[in-house]
């Protein structure tokens, strides 16, 4: 860590910034520039707090230097890491396809879906039985029984499934059903909800918080990993900007970017992450150019009657649109395995 | 609710949007203007979708008319709602203020600073037993022996206590030994939580989610107040921007605009709000003057040595100059009851 | 335009708006909803303002329905824009590739660079002789001398020049020299330029304000177009939020949604839209996959040497990797005509 | 400025970094941390940018430890400035009320508004003669004609006027005829502009950049500086968020944070920083009670019928009472000169 002094600070200052590093078994060397000294503070890691030094007289402000997750981190020197969900499903190596319903909307409505994407040429289902929902008045999901028709529909298809969970209560009744456990956007930094999934031994698809930064986003990750759980997936999803044409503005240099920092496997959104159905298509190739491995896609069988997100929903046939597009793209990226994915 | 179809939308397509609305029970009447037509849809209420209509053929997007948080709403015709904690002590009339340490770190500690800030003006006592970090490996507070610690300290200092609760599981141990439920930024919508609080009869504090629009926010209380609680009271605490200078922007204008949608009160959080020690003390008598109902605000025996949020904390010899700075705001502008406030 | 009525408004409300409407030449239908009423003005268009009813008694708010950019708009009937620049080049029909260094730097450095990028890939040439700098005391260009060298680099090389212009006064000069006039992020909204480039018969290519919506983007190509210049290219070039890892964050999403919106070709700028050297290749890719007409991309001989935006710079090697990997997604999503792309 | 290595960087990377240090005529001094090196360039400034260090081989990120605004800026040493615009007009010392109306409409209404708001107690006059507007279609301001009304209206009830200039070639007709120039939010980073304003002798009234940082706008302001003109008034007017009920999110917490930053004097404009007239009235307040010097203020005879800006003016007697709640929080606050104040 840097501690930037201001150019009125004292030696007084300084010494004061030394003397408070030895207390913490820490060490200080100051740097003295043109107009100001620094400080580097030896020895920092993330049990300390950078507002240990901010606040002390002539102190400007201080800079982190180390990064501060460190299981989730490119430089712990880790391979990228795959994940198998189930036999010839491994997120992390080829694409990903995972499609179903915003909500699962009865036993029959579930079982039909999960046919037709297949059929599309998914590779995961997704729906959800517990729904986060911004209004109290609004449809929260079938519970339980919704859990039981997707854990059904999926063995029906030949699907692993995925789908949200909300609270740490909930945890083990999801993972007995579910192959991955979804953390939402809302919870990414719920917590103990965190630590629940990470006590498990089920893979987690973690979404961005809406407003999250990258750092953000890798510490919650951090979360689930020091828990012991090392299968962690994540999902940009769509952050909250200005715009408001989009329901969120989809941020696909995540993606790259998050490939240098971490070695987890990164997937896209791209039906939370814009809300219009015209541009889900476009979107999910575009987050295949830029190195995705793979997508979470909102597929209904008649998309205008979905009971949730219905205009963000595609149909099966745009679904098939879409893996071909994004199949075509990843061949043309990588010759070499274009044949070994879906 | 209105339909905005496109000007090259069809007669068809306008009788399609116009069935879509009988079939659910509800009336739809068209209004043809110069470039395209409109359709409002009479009897859409809460439990509709405006994604019902809005990926009908033709259609360009759908607007709502009625406000969706029927509770908090100040159209409901409730007077405002003044909160009654403790004898003498009532959020919604005069000024109430909320100090305290951004954790108890010890039992001492806290019964110290309970006694230094009941000294300096507070009306309740705020510290965390549980703390929310970004970070897995900071300290995330005393836990349940916090809790008693700060029982405790309320009580020996005569000031009721104000403290965080982070999971459904936990509400009826903290309800047990705090006066406010606290709900966290990062919970705002951590739905099962908020259920949770609404089923205790204590009063709850709920934070602005740091990227939760205004409608959002009253959502969060709605989920609060539609499970029989009717004692919420609103804490702007600043939001996610593009400004890095300030931990968060403080929307104040949140402070009148919502008192313009709701009844419920309004208090601030200047220390979150910017996280810097030096502009709390402005800001909070900005709050005061844009109507707050009272602060919240991180104050500690030694700032600098804080276990956390040192960088935002003031001493209580500040605290004291802000209660008399708010005080006197309050009373230029309501010189008819600036005597009776504490 | 439709004003949308509060709860309580009154009959005498409701008939002050229809009689506003009328003062104005225009008509107003109210509809009655179970909460409220809305009424619809007919006739309404851009020399209005929805000002002129939100503030009068009972109304709630003010929903604009036509849109306001007619030149601009897809509805205007006219078939996507495609725009010639020389012979053999055209935007908006295949990719264009626009590249070189940020700015003239020299005239023997301008026209190495022009021959490297040529032989990458390139269509176009760009470099800045004004720069718009954050700071007075930066490198803000070779000015005039800039722009002569410039022009002689992109004749030897055999291609077109794209420059900035940032003041009306400078407009017809640059035009002289330049094929295609840039208008930059900070200008995006400065009336005059946009008017006086809008009088010239060069084409311009709009840059997106950093905190513009697609809505502003449109009425700023509006004011060109409305000033009798038919040939305006978008270009998306990162927006400002809240995440601070990239130096923007790249709103692909803007593509596909602008071609709904309007028949104007539309480019991405991956450079300044990450900040960052290593997201500039896997951002590219995804631009021309989403559906973007070409890219603005910054090419430098020795990058790290580069005098200004060095981070952002990528090499000529880089270059044609890009073009490549461009070319390779184009041809997948479009096998009739990859062949006839440069 | 400090150069932060990658934990892989080699002592060759640290080597290159200190000897490109070497080339500019700086000194690089490594520091090893832990886990990884930092580097010290001692001599760095404005003229040089962390382009030049951070894409060079190992280097993580660049971070600037000196201020780049000199002469804006606290640091200096200079007091707070305070600028004479009339006899016994100073802004910066006591409160400045600026009101009038968005646009100059006609000779008479500017007449006639400039006697309402001075006796509501205005120091100076505002209004627009040239108006930049988001659409091409809408009412731009009377220009020229509009000046001279303003002037003589100004002239005619004792205040002098403020009023905004587009174009550097207007700088001269506008500062022949206004007491003050204002440069509005869309031109923040128009620098041929701010150049233009900072030759003059005339204050200039520069409002902040609807996505400007603070270092941002300081460093603008820096530009008018550096050209000569000492005279530079700072204003707050809202910043873009994801908030849309306000037209724009008033920052407040700006205020103190320039007096920290910087000795020039700050007001804040709460029209346009809300965009709703009920919410002017407090957000003044909240602005002087976190120490701004001035209010910026649309006032109009009959707010509704305003030719622009509607929603946001407010009436002559809002005006007054907006100016009395002002200047009792001011008493308050600063009981021994309230009385000084106009």
């Amino acid at each position: 860590m840097i501690v930037i002094m201001r150019p009125e600070a004292t030696e007084a200052d300084i010494a004061a910034v030394c003397q408070r590093a030895n207390e913490m078994g820490l060490a200080g060397h100051p740097c003295y520039g043109v107009q100001q000294a620094t400080i580097s503070i030896i020895g920092f890691d993330e049990s300390f707090s950078p507002g240990d030094f901010s606040s002390l007289g002539g102190v400007d402000r201080v800079v982190r230097v180390s990064t501060p997750h460190k299981l989730a981190s490119r430089q712990s020197g880790l391979p990228a890491t795959a994940i198998k969900i189930a036999p010839g499903i491994t997120v992390g190596s080829g694409l990903t396809f995972v499609a179903g319903p915003c909500s699962v909307e009865s036993r029959e409505h579930i079982v039909h879906t999960a046919r037709l994407v297949k059929a599309g040429g998914a590779s995961m289902l997704r729906a959800g039985a517990f729904k986060p929902r911004t209004s109290p008045y609004q449809f929260r999901g079938l519970g339980e029984a919704g859990l039981d028709y997707l854990a059904e529909a999926g063995a029906a298809a030949g699907l692993p499934v995925v789908t949200e969970v909300m609270t740490p209560a909930m945890v083990e009744k999801v993972a007995a059903r579910a192959d991955v456990l979804q953390i939402g956007t809302r919870n990414m930094q719920n917590y103990d909800l965190l630590l629940a999934v990470g006590r498990t031994d089920k893979p987690v698809l973690l979404k961005r918080g809406m407003s999250a930064t990258l750092t953000e986003f890798l510490l919650a990750a951090e979360y689930i990993l020091s828990a012991g759980n090392p299968n962690v997936i994540l999902c940009e999803r769509g952050i909250r900007t200005f715009e408001t044409h989009t329901r969120n503005t989809l941020d696909l240099s995540a993606v790259p970017a998050l490939k240098t920092l971490t070695h987890l496997p990164v997937v896209v959104d791209p039906s939370h992450g814009t809300g219009r159905r015209e541009l889900v298509l476009p979107m999910a190739r575009a987050a295949v150019a830029c190195g995705a491995d793979g997508l979470l896609v909102e597929v209904h069988p008649d998309p205008d009657r979905s009971i949730s997100d219905a205009q963000q929903a595609i149909s099966p046939e745009m679904f098939a649109q879409l893996v071909r597009d994004c199949q075509a793209i990843f061949g043309a990226l990588h010759p070499e395995n274009a044949r070994t994915t879906v």
